[in-house]
């Protein structure tokens, strides 16, 4: 099986973490492909940048077709997955989906815990979006600066650790997620310091594909992630095009 | 007082019937400045499309920049929104809450009703955005192929009508809401054939960015509309580079 | 463009705040009438005390037919609004719903912030009843007694300026709305020392007043606002009553 | 025990009616004192007659006072209901409150059947504020007119038998509320033609005004449920007036 | 009329509290019968021991067939419920549905105020399953161990009073609900010394116990509550695998 | 790994069906071990079977102990899970529980599908129990009786199809989630013939439950998931009661 975990950010180093932990998580015969962002910003914190990062996600997606089995969109604000599940036939996945839904299966509410309060306003989006405001009992953030986003894990490790016991002091948490591509890795190693349940949205993701890789859904051709009618799509990066133009099977073998 | 209208699709066609509907609902002395986006799709209608035209609704608000007193998204699934409020620091507003949010001051509940199934995905989670499912008595459209998006109202306009009284019929609405920019004017058109109060999201629009630059609030700096701080914007358009990168005070006067 | 502002408590000094918030607010060529109740309390700040601002309202819209295209009840708790919508073939405004709908367009969560703790019920149940509690960031009052409603906003002005800030790091909200109609016109004061958009309720009543009368809906004979069937009024107001009884049209010329 | 049932509506013929279910009902020891509303409307059916009704209900209230150990609103609608909670010291019901907070105890989900659709939206909006739109299975009501409102009982006996029927096929309700004082004793004559339980309002809130009254709670001093603190009350019915005025003390023994 | 007051917990010494408060409370003529565990847990508090004490809750109901005109489940997470309501031709009412009910019409806002936090979660889901999540404001505990369960309500009383404090002081709670049974009784000696209504779960159960059986409603036989048809109970209690397998009628005469 | 699949039902034939499609689902490695429930009834339908099927989950579970990875609960309302997750050390899943989740990433709603009317409420509720009300687009089930429960996936084969071609016209299910242990391994038939993902939930918990052994969440000591202290279990099974009374290290080596 070939799952492909895009970073949809432009920094190699939070790659580099993803890729470790996809590769930690996975079953025995996965291959893990990774791929950076060609454009766009180091990491994606705000709205806007989860603009940018939303449009470069389908590139990505569309420029590596039909070459896997499932995808993961690694950015725990899933910044373009409901428009890739409507427009790939692989099943796409996002870190923050693939991290909730599995903390969902390990208690009634989940703390999100992450490393940047200007995180704060696109995770309490991408929550809603998901219809898991029930679900969840906060966002903890620390709020000082850090060095390199590459880094920070490392950096904030004890900071993070106690901001795991404080999400759990003030709310009614059962699990914690530690959200954002760069904290991949982390969960396992501060797991025995923390008396829930830690969830690695990696990790969560990459089993999540497997598991829908193996399912091997149907593309939907009804409901509201059919695939959308061919439509000019001027100027649009060309593999990204020949998807929303549908003209991908003319050029694609196979 | 300069109101910049950008049509995120397109569609000059489109354009127009914006800039018709524009001026026409604009006070005196309000000055109405419209574009087309130079990239993307004809008319958004899915996910996928408004992922574009969210990141093209940026790059022309920052191409305008600094002449307008307010800005108007005039597509009615907001693509861009809220990046857009981040960002800039004049109001920017959108169709769909410009239209949802004067239908409230009319009525408990409103309907939305267009000329397309293919939009109720992206309106329903546009709705869910905005917070204002409670509000809503259903989406309503017609169901089958029309010619030209631009002469779309007028192709239907009769059965926009009964679709209308259809959704008065089978909802508890008390305010019709006619989405999609490819609408404007339709509903002074029609008004005296509904029994209920008939919205023209490009008409509200232009009322509230009015009502918003006379308030004139100031650009948070707080809150999660507060601008983002500065980032690396590689590869992005240059206009809107230089607002992400918070270089657009070197090469803008004033 | 006639404007109506009824002021649903006894207190004049409050109506002479509204109105001067009123008129530097409006648009050129819009008349601002204003009225303050016949009989009630000197300010609204409990579920008694608008039960009675609800029929007062009344009234005063009744008394002043058909002399206006736009009414605004200028109570925060909007006594009466539905029923004058449903009654009243002119749009009708409440100070509440102006205030929290202009305040959706500069932000996704506002914070009430007010003088007194006695009005957060009535206020909440008036967020509730506009189905806008997802929008609420909270509701934030000073507890302490004050000298004069007519003066309360210079009295606490600093107090109420300290509070702002503790709503706003308190809570996740983008917008202020200063709520109450004796502190009309505060909002222009404070607005650069509270560091996010700070809505002035009659200013925000005014802009959305002048959208409606604008916009000129019909009055709905379909939905939960047409207007109801005759009924016998015993008792009541004349003026309200003959509009209740369908008979305003035998005794008013036009 | 005396339980004081006020009929907000000027209909003595729905008093009556009242009167009798509310005496079949109560418990033996206990007095029911019937009272029918000395201004406002014969039925209260939209948001306007409510608005009447609410406040009339407070001056009925105020001049039976202190005779009484618990009262009753007797309209669906419950017009004044949260104003009589604070500002009196024994308990008040609604009918609504009554009805369907005594489904609950029959049922997930009770279906309000009445006689009229003009009472849709005041209903719906009566559900919302006691937060029981979760309870909610719909309202169902007649669409056409009626002969009298003191007998629309006898008149639509078989219709309303029928519309529980469809309630109950078009919904998941496991209860009927039957709702209107006009239908007060209906239930208890089609019990055995309706396949779930079906509730009198009248009936429960008989009961239930029984129970608070056993249980004898203290008047609230703290939450919003505290009686106001004295106003003026200008202009206002003297009765009503000595109560928001604080001097009831002064002119009454006791 | 006769009630039965089932305890699904094994403590005799619950039993007895439960017995004194419910016949404090009792009408003239009303029988109180009680009855214990016969397996199971000292007090129910999780959702393990819950599962227990729904399943022998069914048991006790069984076993007591046909003898009674209404039942009360007394411990607060109404274990076996719904199930209970559904199987048995009587009313069947839970102590917290009871309590919860009661405190609706005493107040907007009711907290939930008890003795042990490991009580917390049960009662979160038991709110849920009601519905009441919106009139909810906190759930209160004591965070101590405690000595005797049948005891506690003693050696806890000054603390429980304070935490009534604390709970509106850090809410907006009305109203407050005395939780547990083990608390029975409790509230008419604290009544004084807290500032708004407190509820005595099994003395609200037993009014409205006695007001479902005064009412005397029929038994659904459509809706979610209809009795289930007949299936086999495999290794079941006798009494209770009767009813299940819908032969209660040959051994049961009538 | 081993994964324990748990039938809470007595019917031998579900069960094989069940092994069956848990061992198509299973990764290489896995070894399936399944048990039937030693008493209560042949399929949980009710809110009463489901009352016994919870207590007897546990006892089964309890039984198997250490011998496990994880454990699957292979009933759609997932009877005992809340008390299983708290009980036990191991990861626990229901059925209802992988199928809802796993369809949350095929599509923003699910629709579940299943044979008999009477498993509705218990359905219903169980999705609440989940806080997924918000993704459910509805519950669709045949209404007439089948012949036998272990056969009833091929009786009605062709009217589940047409069933979910219903369902997906009806509402605006993006996936369809087959319900109900006794369908297990049907969704692989029939996935051609639905134009949407239909999940198998058997399949759907296989992999779930592998997920969360491989990432070997820490048992919770805090949040409402920690292990309940121990407390006297009277009359309780003797496997479950080990438990209960945390007294199982002294009879289990390891």
């Amino acid at each position: 099986m070939r799952l492909l975990v895009i970073n949809p950010n432009t920094s190699e180093s939070v790659t580099a973490l993803i890729r470790r932990a996809a590769e930690a998580a996975a079953a025995p015969g996965t291959e893990i492909v990774t791929d950076t962002a060609p454009w766009g910003v180091p990491y994606i914190a705000t709205r806007t940048e989860a603009a940018l990062g939303g449009h470069v996600a389908l590139e990505m997606l569309a420029r590596h077709q039909p070459g896997y089995d499932a995808a993961i969109i690694a950015a725990f604000g899933d910044p373009g997955l409901g428009a890739a599940r409507e427009l790939f036939p692989q099943p796409v996945i996002g870190l923050a989906e693939a991290g909730m839904l599995t903390a969902c299966m390990l208690g009634q509410k989940f703390a999100i815990v992450t490393f940047s309060n200007a995180l704060t306003a696109w995770y309490r989006e991408c929550v809603a979006w998901h219809g898991l405001e029930g679900r969840l009992a906060g966002i903890f953030t620390l709020t000082e600066s850090f060095r390199d986003i590459g880094d920070v894990q490392v950096e904030k490790e004890e900071k993070l650790v106690a901001l795991c016991h404080s999400a759990l002091a003030a709310s009614d948490a059962d699990v914690i997620v530690l959200a954002g591509a760069p904290l991949a890795g982390l969960a396992h190693r501060v797991a025995d310091r923390v008396p829930v349940p830690v969830i690695d949205c990696v990790a969560a993701a990459v089993c999540q594909a497997e598991t829908l890789a193996r399912l091997n859904p149907r593309k939907a051709t009804a409901g509201s992630f059919a695939r959308p009618g061919a439509k000019a799509a001027t100027g649009a990066d060309e593999a990204l095009a020949r998807w929303i133009e549908g003209r991908e099977g003319a050029v694609l073998p196979g």
